[in-house]
């Protein structure tokens, strides 16, 4: 097999998706279908403060070292236009603490509503490769919360050119769509441009 | 002198105070005055996510590790009440991308302005050793910007019972009633109750 394709890199374990998240594994599960072996684990990996790409290029780095092997990490981040790009990586503690009312109420001060979802993916080969990230973005607005609460704040993003919040739209029409397939859609051109090949048993 | 203190223990180097801050370090200095010998150290260590006290220990145990010896680390956090204590650990990413206005802003859509500063310095004694945190508060509110804009957030802080800013206010008084005199207070108090002894040439 991997003589077939000379250029490929041979990975000889599957691809190791760090994740405590269900909600986010089914997703990502629903978006990459059968195109990349992946098993899921959770890790208890330290969360940095940064710019989103350097705080997941760090968190694969981490991960690699960890796991030993090729690792994929994913990070998303609410970016409120008005608060430049904040909370951003901080939304998880925000949504926390606040809730979804906070969260509309930061934008009190402001005419402008408008955020972007942000999902950064890294894949590391190895704990030796420097790792590769991948930003996928969805422009929308802040809005009060609708539809089902069970995924973070899914209820308060309603994307651009749709009048449902995430939470209210059907998995199916969100996953075309959304700042993780995006991501997840880079993700797997890369993983086709270079041409991986596994050679793992039972997979 | 370490046979005079049975209990005490010795340390054959003055504590790294790590930060790059030259404000800090010139309160830090000021406060401590001669009573703990120290010397600073800038260090490039990665910043984390989570509560406050969390964020401290872990710092202290990587600069520890890195400087092989004591160590003394600081962190600041501005609390807004009705944001539930956030920014918090973030209030420096808010302040670079949002700045005095925007820090004001976020807290529009509430009547309570209250907010609380808080220090939280950690000290290890080696990259062995667990560390010691100690928190420092100054409760005040926020309020628009007066006074030297060379500190961080000292403009927008205003202390509980002074008609001043920090930033309006004159240093010696604000070493006073800060957040970081109150945490070092609790460091010194630390240092004289254990009975840390230095054996140092030239401090």
């Amino acid at each position: 097999m991997a003589a077939a394709r000379a250029s490929g890199l041979v990975l000889s374990r599957p691809v190791t998706f760090v994740t405590g998240n269900a909600k986010k594994l089914e997703e990502v599960r629903a978006i990459l279908g059968q195109t990349i072996p992946f098993q899921s684990l959770k890790l208890d990996l330290p969360e940095l403060q940064g710019e989103p790409e350097d705080i997941s290029k760090e968190k694969a780095r981490l991960a690699a070292a960890q796991v030993n092997g090729p690792v994929l990490v994913e990070d998303t981040c609410l970016c409120f236009n008005s608060l430049k790009g904040l909370p951003g990586p901080y939304i998880k503690w925000f949504l926390q603490k606040i809730g979804h009312e906070g969260l509309n109420n930061l934008l009190m001060a402001y005419e402008d509503k408008s955020a972007y979802a942000l999902c950064v993916f890294s894949f590391a080969v190895g704990p030796d490769s420097e790792p590769i990230t991948f930003s996928g973005k969805t422009q929308g607005k802040i809005v009060l919360p609708r539809g089902p609460n069970d995924f973070g704040w899914d209820p308060i993003f309603q994307p651009d050119g749709y009048n449902q919040t995430y939470a209210e739209m059907p998995k199916e029409e969100k996953n075309k769509i959304s700042h993780r397939s995006k991501s997840l859609a880079l993700v797997k051109s890369h993983f086709a441009e270079v041409g991986y090949t596994f050679q793992i048993n039972n997979v």
